[in-house]
């Protein structure tokens, strides 16, 4: 039989408001509250305990309209990733579960092209990953180079400032990617511990040429760190080949599936800087020592660290084995036919691309320059109301200059490309152009 | 038209070749690496690039058994709340979701029994809502004094010390609780600026007594931090009338949803404290200047801050829904029933409580001590394998003392206390006692 009160105002005692009274006579409660309690325990209405009242809009359905994702991310997600996230659960430390791990792990390798043991998601989403990255690798007083072409790298020097590094920049405008000279003048100059650079930057539209810069950092004593969390899946990256470091990204874009778990692989140099440390990291949650164990990836028998997010784990799995059934080369030359694509109607509508050089552009994400005499506000508010298409204004330094269209794993279509470049048109003949 | 190749081998080609190329000769890539790209570019197969193959264990299907979690969590999770974290996504700043985590707040302030206006949900699981408090609360040289009587607040110590706080620890062995008394002659002592005390003690299965300590704290000029994670919905606790100034709890508990969000919330006390630091929160990700924004908290305009789990949100949206439906006092109602009912069948089975005092007794997690002369491995694999249940040995200073009986939310019914009572009956006959 199971005893539940009916939510129709009936009295709340016995026990716990026995134990609750004794408590409170035992100490010297506010005097308020004593007497509520005691008000309760003398079998007045038990809702007197309650001061903040049910929530009527928590009583209304939940609403989730259908939309397509054209921004820089989330992107939407394919049916068969929404079941395995929709499954029932597991515990975190239950065979199947471990199991799911390993397959991650393998899909994570796949995806980065690494044969690195200490790779894993991390149990948050990819900014998550990227405190996870830099605070594993730095202590306090490590010098750190950052090089900042968009957001991305702002964030990134924000957060290595904050864990007590030495934070210096390497600057570019944005849209521009750095070349293998600018990078060597940093290394020589500032003499870091860990070079921190975007692959894909969402916020401009610039896909980062990453070769050779591995071994540069690596003649020059430097570990490193490469963002991939907008480019994963859409453009080529070999971490192995590459001699990348640190290497995350996120569930959320090409993989497709929902934000929550983030893909991140460490090279066994960096696996040497962690073991190296004097001090802790400054996170217990985000402690690579703690999660390389949880992830198997230490050979030892694996301990309870946290409760991992199970779902998140089953959902980013199927978008790990999506990419591997398609394969990484069919999914880098949909990436590139798609964007090319988008770029070419982009033109053909009198619109800017904003990265010029067609090496550079990102083909995950395209970046527009907002055109003259128009409103970028109005024109994502006229795509989202009026054809349910979300596409994005600019982010950080290029906020208020470009649009952002987002296409992403199975977002990436010819068809999703007719879509928005029709949507586009339609906004260009209706949102007012300025008067000024 | 859709431009992707199918999966047969197909080169790989092209403008990426082309760009690899191009910067892989621009700089001093190693001989190796240049040669394969080269190799690529002169119409090699492409698969030659890719050095880590497709996992075969991800190209089989997602296994993801039905089993009943009573353990001390994750607990099983409805089929509303499921269906609610396997829709379609929205983007992280549509008003859609905005309203989702209005709609969140509102539920949890009804949780907590609290006005905090700076309550929210944390992108992460309940670990990290422990983070997420303590590093905002403490900055390097605070002293924290920790209530220590089981797994969390060692874990809690451990943090604080990461963060550079002086911590103290008040100690109880496992299965006791602090009394106002122990806290007082703590706070006398230490003089902290924060005390942290765990009210559902899952490792033990203590619940801590928390009237007055609030009220006790403040006259110390001390916040109090509770960990609620176990007890949030299955105890009572009453936030602001408690006089609680930081208090978080985690989704996968009695709120029935995946882990991968975590409520917390502080009062102004705690927020004037936050606002007054000299030094900015160690961490991005959880700094509660800009959660406070992004959940619109601080009645400025939301900026973006990260991209959050938005299908978790929804998850905990109706998590939150469902208790407020049945109801505070009923969900408490509930949980005292049905853990009364398994203490007894427990003890009819001749078995011996852990936790001594009724009162003290946590109702979502029961814990009893392992029998003489079985091992308590062999109990939980027994009822796992023969019945499908999960339950769980000890942790920390509990492990290998108790077993460990949760009935959490829709978990916490009469027939599954009777399904375990069954199990464990089952469980105790077969299992072989040891010679010992």
């Amino acid at each position: 039989m199971v005893r539940v009160h009916g939510d129709t105002g009936h009295c709340w005692h016995g026990m716990h408001c026995a134990a609750v009274l004794g408590a409170a006579q035992a100490t010297s409660t506010a005097p308020l509250l004593r007497a509520q309690l005691l008000g309760a325990a003398r079998h007045t209405m038990a809702t007197n305990l309650l001061h903040v009242p049910k929530p009527q809009g928590l009583l209304r359905p939940l609403v989730v309209p259908e939309r397509l994702l054209l921004g820089p991310g989330p992107s939407n997600v394919p049916p068969r990733i929404l079941a395995a996230g929709g499954r029932q659960l597991l515990g975190h430390m239950h065979p199947e579960v471990l199991q799911v791990m390993d397959e991650i792990k393998a899909g994570i390798q796949y995806a980065f092209q690494t044969q690195n043991r200490l790779t894993l998601a991390i149990s948050g989403t990819g900014h998550c990953a990227m405190e996870a990255a830099l605070l594993n690798l730095l202590e306090h007083g490590d010098t750190a180079l950052v090089a900042v072409n968009g957001i991305w790298g702002q964030r990134a020097a924000d957060i290595a400032r904050r864990l007590g590094a030495v934070v210096r920049e390497l600057w570019k405008p944005p849209g521009e990617y750095f070349t293998p000279q600018d990078i060597e003048e940093g290394l020589v100059r500032h003499k870091p511990l860990v070079l921190f650079i975007t692959h894909g930057e969402s916020s401009t539209g610039v896909l980062q040429p990453l070769e050779g810069l591995g071994e540069l950092c690596h003649r020059h004593g430097c570990l490193l760190l490469v963002d991939a969390v907008a480019s994963l899946g859409g453009a080529p990256i070999f971490m192995d080949q590459q001699e990348i470091d640190v290497l995350y990204s996120g569930s959320q874009k090409v993989l497709n599936a929902p934000p929550g778990s983030a893909p991140i692989s460490f090279s066994e140099r960096a696996r040497e800087k962690i073991l190296r440390r004097k001090t802790q990291p400054l996170s217990f949650y985000l402690d690579m020592g703690w999660l390389a164990n949880y992830w198997g990836c230490d050979g030892e028998p694996r301990r309870y660290h946290h409760t991992a997010p199970i779902n998140s784990f089953f959902s980013l799995r199927e978008g790990l084995a999506m990419l591997a059934e398609l394969g990484l080369e069919s999914s880098w030359e949909r990436h590139r036919a798609n964007c090319a694509q988008l770029c070419q109607g982009l033109r053909d509508l009198g619109l800017e691309l904003f990265v010029k050089e067609e090496k550079a552009r990102l083909p995950t994400i395209t970046t527009v320059r907002v055109p003259k005499g128009y409103d970028w506000k109005e024109i994502t508010a006229f795509l989202m109301e009026n054809h349910a298409i979300e596409i994005a204004g600019g982010l950080g330094p290029s906020a208020g200059k470009v649009l952002r269209i987002g296409l992403m794993g199975c977002n990436s279509t010819s068809s999703n490309v007719d879509r928005v470049l029709h949507g586009l048109r339609d906004a260009l003949r209706h949102c007012h152009r300025s008067r000024l």
